[in-house]
């Protein structure tokens, strides 16, 4: 395997991480000995248990093989902080390699260049920024929030190859526009974001959950936007506070209201009031970004998702496109929502096949950007 | 292998034909011996050339191993007359072959099941219909023009993520929506069809050549709907006669101008007249029918593919979207020109990527109902 190749590894092992690890960045490893052949790989696989790196050294050791005078091929700089885990950098020293080649540095404060310095100091070759772009691509919202202190927003849709959000059948029922795959792969979405926000318009119209499914022990935090408490006490949503916090932002100062839908365990809010009088999403991401949120999701209608991209607030999509022309019987066309907006371009696309459907993911800037 | 697997081979075989073959239906041929094993591959590659059927025959010869005794997989009836080339059941029955399994009848006059009797009444064991439908997805416009003798009209399009189908500069210059790679898969479909139509606009907007390139030799005859005959001598089409035929289908009895461009070469043709005043699309394909038009591409603008799909004359779209999201950028947006329409079933839909693109190619009723 080439110089290149081994660092392409370790991000593909990083992946398997998406969904479990959040708001830990994704991480993969590979350790390789001088004679070129791969002796550990490593990913890190859920937040809290051990990073990469030591999944690495493990997978090593299990192998009968020792890492001492070892190369290692790491994604992100190995971490020099006591946290839920004792150091990576230090575990790489005590392990003896002999160098580490990282993807990118880590931005974070409690890292920032530590780690480099660690290993240096214990006389370890460090490389740093080998496949960098990829690599950075495998975390942006990591990265935004290290940086800025912001969260990011990712929008999520399904569409027909005509641009529409749903689909009425003849009897006027809404039908699912995407296959299953698609809505399973939406659910690992759900788990890798730490809040997800919808509208009111998609409460009224679908009484969604808005629940990671199966949630494998991560519950996005649920925050609706709902100018005129238009919420009941009785939809799904309040009666799932048990399965994920759920907190509506309004305008609305109906105490009785908000006694209820308190009572119930919902958390109500204040928000501020945008130009056109309903709830200001930049005022909700400020909230969001006070409490350290790192990954929103947004599921919502053509008005709500149209709004985000307007005021330039959208850093990912995820469109998933189901292959139906719909014309007369859809509905929600997204096109005509966007049709005054000023074009965005999109950055590092990518389309995924999913079930009979495919995906689109892609930044609203360049990585190098964020 | 299994069974049926050897029948797929035979199906992914036939696709290399996929752009040199036609009017000649794709067909490929796995020739495996009584120990399972795949002794001769071959598929049918250019019109007028060997069938797919001797080209097996003949690789297996090549490496010096027999066919006699063995099992043929093809996915078209072996032809039983003498065209082109000499008939494929004589050769096989020659060939001493121990059984034939067939994925379909050859639905063409001339072969409609003579070439399973024949191979029948020199004790060739016959097996017919295995893996169906994916060979009935290979050729339908074979089929269709088998029993119905009318041609398959083939939609394509680029659109962006928002459903236009071009981009406009801020300098107000018509941009590519599409990558290098969709439009070499472009040229590839043209190759495949014996007709390119086109609407007047889309002459006067780009000035097209509509020609296959390269052309490997084939040379769509291109149509163009032009009512009011606004096409001039001095425009690519006309001046390209060389390179492809030319046909101007009009309402305009302007005798200068028809005389200027029948000394150009391009043939000037009276259309029919339809509802609304415009040159009738189904009077266009009677036309094309009578002389055995077997695939048709319409490369057009919204309001002429529109029309196609209102009609119902559309067989088989092939959209190629890329990743932009052009908002007030786009130009010609689809989903508005649709949005009247009923909506229209897609069958058979498949999702192919080229470059940073994806291509959509569905039909638009299910293949056993052609």
């Amino acid at each position: 395997m080439a110089y290149q190749q081994y660092m392409h590894w370790a991000i593909e092992l990083a992946k398997r991480g998406f969904g479990s690890v959040e708001p830990n960045p994704l991480v993969g490893c590979v350790i390789v000995n001088p004679e070129g052949e791969v002796v550990g790989e490593g990913w890190h696989k859920h937040f809290g248990k051990e990073h990469a790196e030591i999944n690495a050294l493990q997978d090593c050791r299990l192998k009968g093989l020792s890492p001492s005078g070892c190369s290692v091929y790491v994604t992100l700089e190995p971490c020099s902080h006591y946290g839920k885990t004792p150091p990576c950098a230090a575990a790489l020293i005590e392990a003896e390699v002999a160098e580490v080649i990282a993807a990118m540095e880590d931005p974070s404060e409690k890292v920032a260049g530590r780690g480099f310095n660690m290993l240096r100091k214990a006389g370890i070759k460090v490389e740093a920024g080998v496949c960098r772009e990829q690599a950075e691509l495998l975390n942006p919202a990591f990265i935004k929030q290290s940086r800025h202190s912001r969260p990011w927003v990712i929008l999520k849709w399904a569409q027909s190859i005509d641009g529409y959000m749903s689909e009425t059948s003849p009897e006027g029922q809404d039908l699912w526009l995407t296959s299953e795959a698609s809505r399973e792969n939406v659910h690992r979405l759900r788990r890798s974001c730490d809040y997800i926000l919808a509208g009111i318009g998609t409460v009224l119209a679908d009484d969604p959950l808005l629940t990671a499914r199966p949630s494998h022990g991560r519950s996005p935090h649920r925050i609706i936007l709902d100018s005129k408490l238009r919420i009941t006490a009785d939809m799904r949503l309040s009666q799932s506070i048990d399965a994920a916090p759920l907190t509506i932002f309004t305008l609305s100062e109906d105490q009785e209201k908000i006694q209820t839908l308190t009572d119930c365990g919902v958390n109500v809010v204040q928000a501020q009031r945008d130009e056109n009088g309903r709830c200001s999403i930049r005022g909700v991401l400020d909230k969001l970004a006070a409490k350290n949120a790192q990954r929103v999701m947004v599921e919502a209608g053509p008005e709500l998702l149209t709004e985000f991209i307007r005021c330039g607030l959208a850093d990912e999509l995820w469109i998933y496109t189901a292959p139906k022309m719909l014309c007369s019987a859809g509905k929600d066309s997204l096109p005509k929502a966007m049709a005054g907006l000023p074009g965005s371009g999109l950055y590092h696309s990518q389309f995924t096949p999913f079930g009979e459907d495919i995906r689109l993911t892609a930044l609203t800037r360049p990585v190098s950007e964020i």
